[in-house]
């Protein structure tokens, strides 16, 4: 994953353009069944018009002395974000009102945009922003802002039911490591997993930007999303060893929240938990009234929380293949807890007979109970052909994959059905 | 507010009697609407009869050398409520059994009465009583006990909806100040905020004798109350500076509950919660079982829990302006929180476009949150057509009035629609 | 009690056989409406089969010197439960096999069964195990395993109401005290308790072997059971003096859980709360899904919790008089509670006029209100006529039968009706 990060990291994305374009295209390299959707500038979605396309072929602010102050060619994260084409000599004082530096870190470019209003900029040092001098600035950005078009991915991957679970991540960043390409990385590494055998639900696959990537997709999907989502998960701030996260849907006991909050408790139980308040990501538009689907976060840190966010330190540093790897896992952990979330049935009337079946010894002694057993009468308690196996794994205190294997047992056993 | 119940205070009240005509004509000063209602003795009100009225002129209890022990023109403390006219002699081991005094606070006189028994006694300090020397002593009582009437006053005040929210106070009691003049004087201050501008709800107002005169209040006005009230306050014990009190609805959950709190939990953070099992006034009536008013009480110090309480000491040491105005802003805020407590739902699916409008930075770093912005945001989040605003402001961590004066702007904005 | 239960204690018994007949036919000398059942050997009960009776008279290991190591004839624990016959010289290393004792309790004989995989064996102090020397063993066992019936007792008793209180009890272990001889010691006292007098529900009591005997009893009344119930209790380990515990039905919040928690939260305070999945005794079926009877178990200390449990040290340095007469109360109170736990309405809107009926001090001052009244008034604030006298009690702090004195005042003066 790591690779795969490195490779998507110096694309210049932004919420349209070709960053976005060259971004989809590597990852279809890996997932040949993703569709690209093109929006065109001035569509309008719900309360938001796609905006104009911006594409930037460089930028460099040149000091009083001929010596570069920022180069796009060295970090995309010098130029602001949508920035109107300019090619402007102005003085110190006059340049001050487009230049963003952070007091706070003062080795850190930040990440600035301003996607809804005409301007342009460049972000830099806080360090190196102090030491310039009086003189005369050239300040060029040769970029474009025309209408074009929105450009967003989907993959579906149908199975054997027609329900859905929802993975929505985006790509509108430019090079910053944990977010957002965490996201889309691990987003890429789970396509490729669900696609390996067939399964239980289908799943519906989107790359987009965020904010209006998501707005726009609901503008187009919010019927089927309503009919058919049975869960849905963020993927974002995928790749950082520093903690687990949950951020819950607005409803807050979905059954999304159900399988993240059993994973994080069985596997991390460590993991932070925030409230709905504390979101900044898509499920601000997936959870909206009248949206109102089963969607929330499950992270490593979360964006926000912690110092490198939304600057040129969200590097290699921060985002690690064993924080990928924890990521991908946590992911796929809370998929899978919903593949197994059968709802089970008893063939039998009071418990059953177990030694009969060698699933019990046979001779009683205070010593001879064991946990397993002890398990397996548990579940069997609670399975009363309403309860999901979820729902019965959070009460005997087990996680979901050791209920889903003495399930199994004892569907082999015709002690229970599905 | 103190200068009224410096006026009022020396009136001798009881649960009938001139002093309550007194008291009502006095507040009838302020309040031109309001109607005087007089029930006669011996009607029936539920599992009660109206008593008959008292009404008395003077009251003296003189020694054995002539010196004065206790005189109702002292203070109508002296002489036990509702005492039946007397005129005797009697040696001071006859007396003791018609005396009444706390030893456990031997300043103080104590408030006592025998309204449904005919008894008659004085009250005085324990200090004076233990220095009665043997003797013949005089008592005697200028009263009268005969069919009348019970008088309550009552104020209606419409508002643009039907739907009423229900306030009660008493005036049954003596020259006390904090239980119970600080209640009517609280409520008239109220009722002349309340008659200052037109209000969304009907205001139903009562100032009755406690007990007896709730339930005679309840049985002519039960059916109108159980169909109208949507919330209402016993006003009582609103004049000491020293706590915020809360004593909940027999439910516990009513509307006017949820207000109560949500006013004490922002602004008196501090208060103390008292249960249903701890009340002495009127929700005995309002909330009792077939009656079930939403009804609660909010208080600066509570009945029974202050030492003062039913003696002479419940005086201006106990009570004062700046008290009485904690009491007045607390029923405010009730009530305001009532008349904002509206039902919103957005005009737009997903979070509206704020920058278009001017609230919401157009230029996007990690330090341009403000916490406005994400309060405005939060509450869109929580405005789906059916969760009233009290339950929002909760929800999100803000007071009613601060998400009241954001509405009024997203209202303004045409982002959301009452 | 102890007195029975010492006459039970060196009766054989098993889940069959004539043990349980004679320990039967000690219990209905008290209770002669007993009604013994027979469920012949290789019926079909649920997933079970009922097994051949294992009868036993006599048996013996015999040392390589002749000593005798371990005779039934000194305590039927000597012998693992349902042994088949046998009578074999064998060595001590093929003897090893066969014999159980407890490193942990070197004194202890342990309590060891074999019901439904043919096995012989031999239970010793594993001190004397250790003392074993090389030689040849004769193993002696007169039992017979062939088919016969499986027996219960059963007693109903009518009640002014046919809905049901149901109690189960089990007569499956040999020689130990508190599991489980205190449970049909106590189930007799109360079902002779029961007998005493009429009472408002219908009683149902079962005597049976634990699992395979509810099993049966299931099999044969489980549509009447489930219609009548409506709350049942497991009576075993009653007898020792250390605890009070509870274990609560599947669901949790049945009335037998309201009962019992009721009555351990009022006069145990400090009694030890097991979950479900603590349960090892007959709830196992009586609340299995299907079955689901508002089924839960009180005890003195719990099975499986205590050293002694399922060992020869189960004795009567476990099991006192003091320590069952608490049980008994235990369950003859949780018993009492239901039997008072009746819906009232009240006659009157509004609270009554109390001090009309001599209820309520008719002089008021504040040092006249006493606990006695308050709880009075209390309790009339809560009979709206739906409420249970049970849930009453629990909101305002009483226990039931301290409402139910109340409620029988308030009934003769027709303040209130059933």
């Amino acid at each position: 994953m790591i690779d795969l990060l490195k490779r998507l990291f110096p694309i210049c994305r932004s919420i349209t353009g070709d960053g976005v374009r060259e971004t989809l295209a590597v990852l279809r390299e890996r997932l040949s069944a993703l569709t690209i959707h093109e929006i065109p500038s001035g569509t309008r979605v719900f309360d938001w018009t796609v905006p104009d396309e911006w594409n930037i072929r460089g930028a460099r602010l040149t000091g009083p002395d001929g010596e570069i102050i920022a180069d796009f060619a060295d970090s995309n994260l010098h130029v602001v974000g949508y920035s109107e084409p300019t090619d402007r000599v102005l003085s110190l004082e006059e340049l001050q009102a487009h230049l963003h530096s952070r007091p706070d870190m003062p080795e850190a470019v930040p990440y600035v945009t301003s996607y809804y209003a005409r301007r342009w900029g460049f972000c830099l040092a806080h360090k190196q922003r102090e030491k310039l001098k009086p003189g005369l600035y050239h300040a060029k950005i040769d970029a474009t802002l025309a209408p074009g078009s929105l450009t967003y991915g989907e993959l579906l991957i149908p199975g054997k039911e027609r329900q859905e679970i929802f993975l929505s991540t985006y790509i509108c960043h430019p090079s910053m490591a944990n977010n957002e390409l965490s996201g889309p990385v691990v987003m890429t590494e789970i396509a490729q997993w669900l696609l390996s055998k067939p399964r239980r639900f289908s799943y519906r696959i989107v790359y987009g930007p965020e904010t209006i990537g998501a707005i726009t997709y609901l503008s187009r999907n919010v019927d089927t999303l309503k009919e058919r989502v049975i869960a849905g998960f963020n993927l974002t701030c995928m790749g950082d060893d520093r903690a687990w996260s949950y951020l819950p849907s607005r409803k807050g006991s979905t059954l999304a929240d159900r399988a993240a909050l059993h994973v994080l408790k069985h596997f991390h139980p460590d993991f932070i938990s925030y409230t709905f308040l504390d979101r900044q990501s898509d499920e601000r538009q997936y959870c909206a009234p009248g949206i109102d689907l089963p969607f929330c976060s499950v992270m490593r840190t979360k964006y926000g929380s912690y110092p490198e966010y939304h600057t040129s330190l969200d590097n290699f540093d921060v985002v690690t293949e064993k924080g990928l790897q924890g990521g991908y896992i946590l992911i796929r952990r809370c998929l899978e807890a919903l593949e197994a979330n059968n709802v089970y049935a008893s063939e039998i009337l009071c418990e059953p007979q177990m030694g009969k079946r060698g699933l019990y010894s046979t001779l009683s002694r205070v010593e001879s109970t064991n946990g397993y057993t002890t398990n397996m009468m548990n579940m069997l308690a609670y399975i009363d052909g309403r309860t999901p196996l979820l729902d019965i794994a959070d009460t005997i205190g087990l996680d979901i994959f050791q209920c889903a294997g003495m399930a199994e047992i004892l569907l082999e056993k015709q002690i229970i059905r599905q």
